[in-house]
């Protein structure tokens, strides 16, 4: 059957001819796609539920006139595989794929939320920096140059190049922000941060740095869109969705969109005067970093690359991760305010508080980024932090 | 017609089948490979001449023991095509490729010379570190992020993925040379800076940083083995062959296997005494950066992308091409001393004059490979070889 944008009864039918559902169930489906690019179909029985996911020839959020591959459908499910074949615990369970209809089965994670809701309510989720730590460890280190087979390695990398959601990327992290731009969303009062920022030589040209890393540097297979809405999280719970922006990147790239998510839902609980929750975010950040990169070095020793077992070129790897991680924060703090897709942690403040939100979001933004340039220290960021005390 | 190895009579068929040479033609052929991987074929009329190389499944140098993609022969023909369309003075121009046979037909550079030979003859070439520059600065330029629309250079960086002689590279380059190896073929008097090198931690660091970015630092479409038995020279020409190693690398790595084939013919004449000699090479080798850098640097200026076409990040990019470039030439000096494919810079010098040589390639190389963790300046170079005086 040629590819159709399913309505809920072709959903239906979908999920009992792929052999989900009884066919004669009694199916509940509602459309549930909040995102920018998909169809989002949740199936539910009297006993049973599960997730449709199905890819659209062109941008949800923008229209036809954003035409995107439906091979991204592709790309998301086998990310998703293959993180979840090393990192099981906290990625979605793919139960299907179908190449003809761009479609995916998963797993139903409605009894979780997401993570962004819950760090908006100022929820202080459980473990959620050592979940998150433990993912991109075990997940990154697995596809890396240090685990994989050169052979295996380039023929991934040749699986995952992923044109179309990478521009994306490109295009509304590193170029748009700092440019005059139609697809830029920039509110009133930070409008004269955005100019100052076009004339801005040395942050342009660390930027223009880490723009090229993300074109040129395949160190491992990343999610590519770790953001607080690709995460979903519940009691002793975490599990990531969304990975139809994966490739293969550096592994400051995960990393830092972490951070620079967590330092998002900051900018907002400081600017609310949530010392508290603030300072809960501050020291998650903090730990999630540490574990990571405790995690991922003792992974490094596992080395199955002899010339690259050596302790002292993996100290600079990791200490690398970490420069890169500090930029990408940075962009990521920069492109949420400034660029095309927002988030709720700042959108949905009033106009005072958002406006002195996104002021820490950019000035934030941009130390981060200039600060990546040189060897970075984690303690960077609480000292950055405290300027706005 | 499945692939079949050629003989003469099957070669001459080939030419004539592709319309070449008249069915009727009488052919001088002779097979002239000299090199470790393919058959190459010389073919002659009374008015014409071409040649064919064709690649085997194995690698000639060793036998069927160590099989070879076949593949290789079509990534050789289209880099060549690639470098040829942006770079055609200095490339060798390919007539014609075979999918089935795995054979290219080539135009014939008989009438000039291997520069390996020329330099090893202490030949002044008239502008040769002028002319490799060149070459150098119009392809690694052309197939760059800076030039290159995303989109397109993804599918590029696919179609060069070249995983067999990239794995050679690997292996000869950086890791058996640091370690004990089969493969390896060391000179006894060099023997005891080998068995030195594999306790050098501060050498293997950095030589894995090296390793690291030519696996995963897909900067432009290298030529992957510019070393001087790939050139081809004359009065007023220049020609480069044999890229059957090429893929999206950092452009250091060209750069810098030029540099270590120059300082490798350094070795041998200074050795021998020959001083005039030893400081033409010295002095070709400082232009030939000077040139690259300046002919890049200016290409840069015309970036097509805009966030990399910031002057402050590309002059950091030419910087860090300058520290990569350092490293592979030193990487070079190594593996063509303690490694498998030594330089008959070396070989064909007398026990006595051999030892010396190989200890200043040794020394030069390691001396290159630790400086090239910190920021690079080329008067390094002479620094260097003035110890030697």
């Amino acid at each position: 059957m040629p590819y159709q944008a399913f309505d809920s009864a072709a959903a239906i039918a979908f999920a009992k001819q792929r052999g989900f559902l009884p066919a004669e169930a009694d199916v509940h489906c509602r459309e549930i796609g909040d995102g920018n690019l998909n169809l989002v179909f949740h199936l539910s029985t009297s006993d049973k539920s599960l997730i449709i996911k199905q890819a659209l020839p062109y941008a949800r959020c923008v229209g036809e006139s954003w035409p995107l591959s439906l091979e991204r459908a592709r790309i998301e499910a086998q990310v998703l595989q293959a993180h979840g074949k090393v990192a099981a615990d906290w990625v979605v369970k793919v139960l299907d794929f179908d190449l003809e209809q761009y479609a995916m089965v998963e797993e139903d994670l409605s009894h979780l939320q997401l993570l962004r809701k819950r760090l908006i309510n100022s929820e202080k989720v459980a473990a959620m920096g050592q979940n998150l730590a433990d993912y991109l460890a075990q997940s990154l280190y697995a596809y890396s140059d240090f685990e994989l087979d050169p052979k295996a390695k380039k023929a991934l990398v040749s699986q995952f190049i992923n044109p179309d959601l990478c521009l994306i990327t490109e295009d509304l992290f590193f170029t748009d922000p700092y440019r005059e731009h139609e697809r830029n969303d920039i509110f009133p009062a930070s409008l004269a941060t955005a100019i100052a920022f076009r004339e801005d030589d040395a942050l342009l040209a660390q930027v223009a740095e880490l723009k090229a890393r993300f074109l040129s540097c395949p160190q491992t297979l990343l999610h590519g869109d770790v953001h607080a809405g690709s995460v979903f999280s519940g009691p002793g719970e975490l599990k990531v969705i969304d990975a139809e922006f994966g490739f293969f990147g550096p592994v400051g790239f995960d990393v830092g969109s972490v951070i620079g998510n967590l330092l998002l839902a900051w900018c907002r609980h400081h600017t609310l005067g949530n010392s508290d929750y603030a300072a809960w975010l501050e020291s998650e950040l903090l730990s999630f970093w540490q574990r990571f990169e405790s995690r991922f070095s003792v992974l490094l020793q596992g080395s199955k690359d002899v010339a690259l077992a050596n302790a002292r070129y993996q100290q600079r790897f990791v200490a690398k991760v970490l420069d890169d991680t500090i930029g990408y924060a940075g962009c990521e703090l920069i492109r949420r305010t400034l660029g095309l897709a927002h988030v709720a942690d700042l959108t949905s403040l009033e106009e005072g508080p958002r406006a002195a939100a996104e002021q820490k979001a950019l000035s934030l933004g941009r130390s981060l980024i200039l600060a990546s340039e040189q060897r970075c220290d984690i303690a960077l960021i609480p000292t950055l932090l405290k300027t706005f005390a």
